[in-house]
């Protein structure tokens, strides 16, 4: 098994950024699943590739496109990596409310793609995370 | 800088479980942060070794010593570790009351020792980790 | 002003289950707004009495129709009540998830019609609640 | 059985506020109990009034004396109260910590004094109110 690197985890998320199928096809498996943390509406298990992407597309929609991940450390095994991100974004109906929370994601690879995805989030961000997704 | 290994993490927790302060300090920086995740009682930032152990003697204590974590995968870089953990324990005055999460500790090191360590919690474990360590 | 009586409180109460709309219109006003507790998809504000209805409708989808009230007290004034109910369901999508709480709705009247009602939940309730509303 | 009144409750809030325990017996038994809500280190049940008198001093101790309470409403019945106020205070610690939140507390009466008391939250507030009382 080759090791995964954070060279590999950085293209995974680019190709899933760039929102093109074809690319995000070569790095993200078709039957993996994603894990979403806390107990808001978003929350939960997201199986399949198309679940998965549908879940961003809601991020993306829910917070009028503000939503945005910086990088701050990125860690491999042979068959894991965790990626630690800074996570901010504005609530598209109420503005005021703001999101501003630092996250992990654990990925599990098979063959140079990703077959399993788990965020969790720290400090106390993980309320802060259901009250932004909460219509309160 | 060399890079820090899942033996050397391993070899930082086994210290840890040990109780053995000098072996504790060979891997763990006299100054230290950790970040308990959550909005309970334990939660928020232990600054020192001191507090740090304070707050694991603590979570012995409040568990009746029935608080144990089973590796599933660690992942490293040059500065990081992360390893993923299923925590277990029972409330030790309300033994009815369990945990049974699956946490991620993201570790920063320095010269061989961990100078800050953060957790965080997957799926809806943060909500059941503050409802364990409450009165209620 | 006339003083609201806990038969009037019951009368209000039994329109609604009845689920005649000319009935619920009796006690409940069309421009009423009902506030629901925590941060779950349900939460926040429901101005307009079919907007309520709508809410209730998805409780009643939600819990399989499971979902009841038992009143435990009723209290009132001159302008307000408050009724304490244990509220009881199950989730329709995942049987294994229960409800048991106890709740409050203090609701504000004029012209014997309820103009406001606001839901508040007793001990962890809402916590228990919030969960039971989300997807894990 | 003599109905509470709006007056008696005013009565024993006052007697509360006023830290005489002589004033404090006429109104609150001795035996009573009073329920905390959401899992925070101050929640579940104080057993006894000094109990419930020493979870008042620490509020007061957390808060630098700034906790105040607003009475909105009070419903009466026979056996019960209910008492709507609006709670605001600031974190001792941690001042730019602020609560404000709607409360409403349920009191069962008998021979003129109050032996059960729980409260509840309305909104989003519980959530506030754990976070309020967290390290974090």
């Amino acid at each position: 098994m080759s090791r995964v690197t954070p060279e590999l985890v950085a293209n995974a998320y680019a190709a899933l950024m760039s929102g093109d199928r074809n690319e995000i096809g070569k790095y993200w498996a078709e039957d993996m699943r994603w894990y979403v943390p806390g107990h808001n509406m978003l929350s939960g298990w997201k199986t399949g590739l198309n679940a998965f992407l549908g879940f961003m597309r809601q991020v993306g929609e829910l917070s009028g496109n503000s939503f945005r991940m910086d990088n701050i450390c990125t860690t491999t095994s042979d068959e894991y990596s965790a990626d630690v991100t800074r996570n901010r974004g504005q609530c598209a109906s109420i503005p005021a409310k703001q999101l501003d929370i630092t996250a992990v994601h654990v990925l599990r690879w098979r063959d140079g793609k990703v077959i399993e995805g788990r965020g969790a989030i720290m400090g106390d961000g993980t309320a802060q995370y259901d009250q932004f997704w909460s219509p309160v």
